[in-house]
């Protein structure tokens, strides 16, 4: 559409679900005229929640002006609600961007900036509830947007979103074309991708399974939304 | 189903797509059981075609057996089909391994190493007609599957392969969790997946686009299928 330059980051936190930062990777670093940054908050390579670490391009302090910040979500998302560098920096950066992205329970991290108030936001979905929290409205859909908001649901939902940001930066033409590239025309053997289709029992399992960590999210963005309420913010 | 530890192996090289090795990790990863490692010729950390760099897990030297081998594309695999470092591993581990499997191009990895011939396989769409060259017999279908050789088609379709692989390691019911936790229903925005959806006129300007990568791609192809013809081999 244009010969501007998009520069768009992907902030990275030490157990973060890969598929959410490498899925929009692939669609935004095919993007002409944009610039994908992988950050992490001191520039050193970030161990993803399987394992998988992926080297970053530069450190919160380094990094320039962001057009479009993206919060990646995961296990380790728990612990940075309560990091001020993390939300002091996607709010710093958030302030000035031109669409504020989350993927999965990144929406979490962004709640915790203080940036989904009176928003209507998707996250993952054993984390919808907590959305709530943080004054988002919380809408069962796979992309969401909401004015300069764009949220996604869990993990590969993220692919789903990088396309329709690839589509708001460069035009349509340019997202069908990376959507052939990536052969993006999915057949998933199963249909247990979302809660509505999976089995009940499934579904079940997979709560009482995440008990534990649910209470600690619980705990974290009562912090999270504590903080937010201080005098100091 | 089991107690059975499954080592996997994703084999990486520089100029390789991301998400050809990014999207099966994070299925395979959550697989009960499986051990997910990543590998490059040299053990050092492998840059994608998008600059996107993955520290890897093992050298081809340290790699232990293997029960599944996969062979990812990208750009980059055009260097190692002449590599005998690369085909001779692949061919090596291959040879032990219960499941031999590409995506993407990844399957012309797999054909330079001598594992195609007389298999029904899939790849890209750009890089269907290569797959004769190895004698394969191309299937226009997102994952093929014939005996221990699964393939898939370009990038994205890695993530369906994966499930079907969990489905074969840890049973349907494990695939099933796996999908819900990664919320695998995809609602791609447009419809231009595939050669078959996508317009007549995007699929042109791609393939000329492409043009002077595919003469590049069809000279390794021709040393690769000369190296397997070769009296040493």
């Amino acid at each position: 559409m244009s010969e501007r330059v998009w520069t768009i980051g992907i902030v990275l936190y030490p157990g973060f679900t890969q598929l959410d930062a490498t899925g929009p990777h692939e669609v935004l670093s095919r993007v002409p005229g944009a610039r994908v940054l992988l950050l992490s908050a001191d520039g050193n390579a970030v161990c993803s929640e399987s394992g998988l670490t992926i080297e970053v391009t530069t450190s919160f302090a380094d990094a320039p002006p962001l057009d479009v910040v993206i919060a990646v979500g995961g296990p380790g998302v728990n612990a940075v609600l309560t990091s001020d560098a993390h939300t002091s920096f996607i709010r710093r950066t958030a302030n000035t961007a031109e669409y504020v992205v989350s993927i999965c329970t990144g929406a979490l991290l962004l709640g915790a900036a203080g940036l989904l108030t009176g928003y209507q936001a998707t996250t993952h979905w054993l984390a919808m509830d907590f959305l709530r929290d943080f004054g988002a409205v919380p809408i069962n859909e796979r992309v969401v947007i909401d004015r300069s908001l764009l949220t996604a649901a869990g993990v590969s939902a993220g692919i789903d979103l990088a396309l329709v940001l690839a589509a708001r930066i460069a035009g349509e033409a340019a997202a069908r074309e990376i959507q052939l590239m990536i052969e993006y025309a999915p057949q998933p053997p199963f249909d247990s991708g979302n809660v509505e289709q999976a089995d009940a029992d499934l579904v079940e399992k997979v709560r009482v399974a995440r008990n534990r960590m649910q209470d600690v999210r619980k705990q974290q963005v009562t912090r999270a939304v504590m903080a937010l309420r201080a005098p100091s913010k």
